[in-house]
């Protein structure tokens, strides 16, 4: 028996399978694997089967690409939602996050990633043009830029700007915004970054009396 | 949709069954299934067939209870190694542990864990018996300690040894060792616990001229 080989086929192969996801290498997948060993068989096929249900049977909802087991997804055909916001994220972990503060009671719009022509995505691959329609039919007031605060996020941010910047119409162009950068609830201004508390000091905030 | 909830029941449940793996939190999980959703449908059908071959089809090696597709282990079945030797390790990785360093050529035990009265693991739930009929059967010369040296790893090799020392018989019993306890290879002494630093002097090697 070679150095890294293990016991079982069965065994190879599903290691081999398990460390094809991110973040999981080779010991942490047989760490895995064999836990669902020791465990009753129910638990593996419960796992199996779910994850086998969800890619042959999850729906992307057709206004706002987020993850969906219907046509519409639930927040787009929330009544009590605010139809006339539009929030622009990168993937389907943004939307939770930003659902998680209960701040924001309109709409998503998931792109399915941001510019990045170093990773070879351009806009071509992102759900661009579908925004735009969106935003085109008119009842969409506002449109909030939610991405991350990188330089690809920038360069997204930019490029679907200038997409909207005449639509619906170029009297009335639709509102667009990013969200505030500043410093963090908690933070400490000694290790905050100077490019963020620079951000905070020209974005300062007046008080009300 | 409330804090900490879904947009699709389908991905909730994934998320719940990826998140029972040992070390694997609901984050992980979701950027987990979130991968194979990205990712073309079989790599998902690949893992999840993996997962239930190795759960319904792998055998347990009926002499050392190592992992394996036939019924005695390649290892226990193999011609060349040494049947005279036995080492008793705690688990599978263990095995792949030792086979790594290949330092062993003899065969192994795997015990299945150790004893632990705080996690409720005692004697009866590892293959101890089994390897008091392997040595009680005669041909086993000698039997390596090869647990993780930790206090549970120390009571079990004083409790097996105790059950081993009149086998095969009271006039020739098996001989029994441990892993040496030292200094790692490659560590600064500086740093290294007092117990194992210790540990090196009593069991220190003469060196040979």
């Amino acid at each position: 028996m070679k150095i890294d080989q293990y016991p079982s086929k069965l065994l190879e192969r599903a290691v081999s399978e398990m460390s094809k996801l991110p973040g999981i290498g080779r010991k942490t997948a047989l760490r895995l694997v064999l836990h669902l060993l020791r465990k009753d068989a129910k638990g593996t096929h419960a796992l199996a089967e779910s994850l086998l249900r969800l890619r042959d049977e999850v729906l992307f909802c057709k206004s706002c690409h987020n993850i969906s087991d219907t046509e519409i997804c639930e927040i787009c055909s929330h009544p009590h939602r605010d139809h006339s916001v539009i929030c622009v994220v990168e993937n389907v972990q943004n939307v939770l996050a930003v659902e998680s503060t209960g701040q924001f009671k309109g709409l998503y719009h998931v792109l399915g990633g941001v510019i990045s022509p170093m990773d070879g995505v351009g806009p071509g691959d992102l759900q661009i043009s579908s925004l735009v329609e969106r935003v085109a039919g008119g009842t969409v007031k506002e449109v909030i830029f939610a991405l991350n605060p990188t330089m690809e996020g920038d360069t997204t941010n930019f490029y679907i700007s200038r997409k909207l910047s005449h639509l619906p119409s170029p009297e009335t162009p639709v509102t667009m915004s990013v969200l505030a950068r500043g410093v963090c609830v908690g933070d400490d201004l000694e290790y905050t970054d100077e490019v963020t508390l620079g951000r905070s000091i020209i974005d300062r905030v007046i008080l009300k009396n």
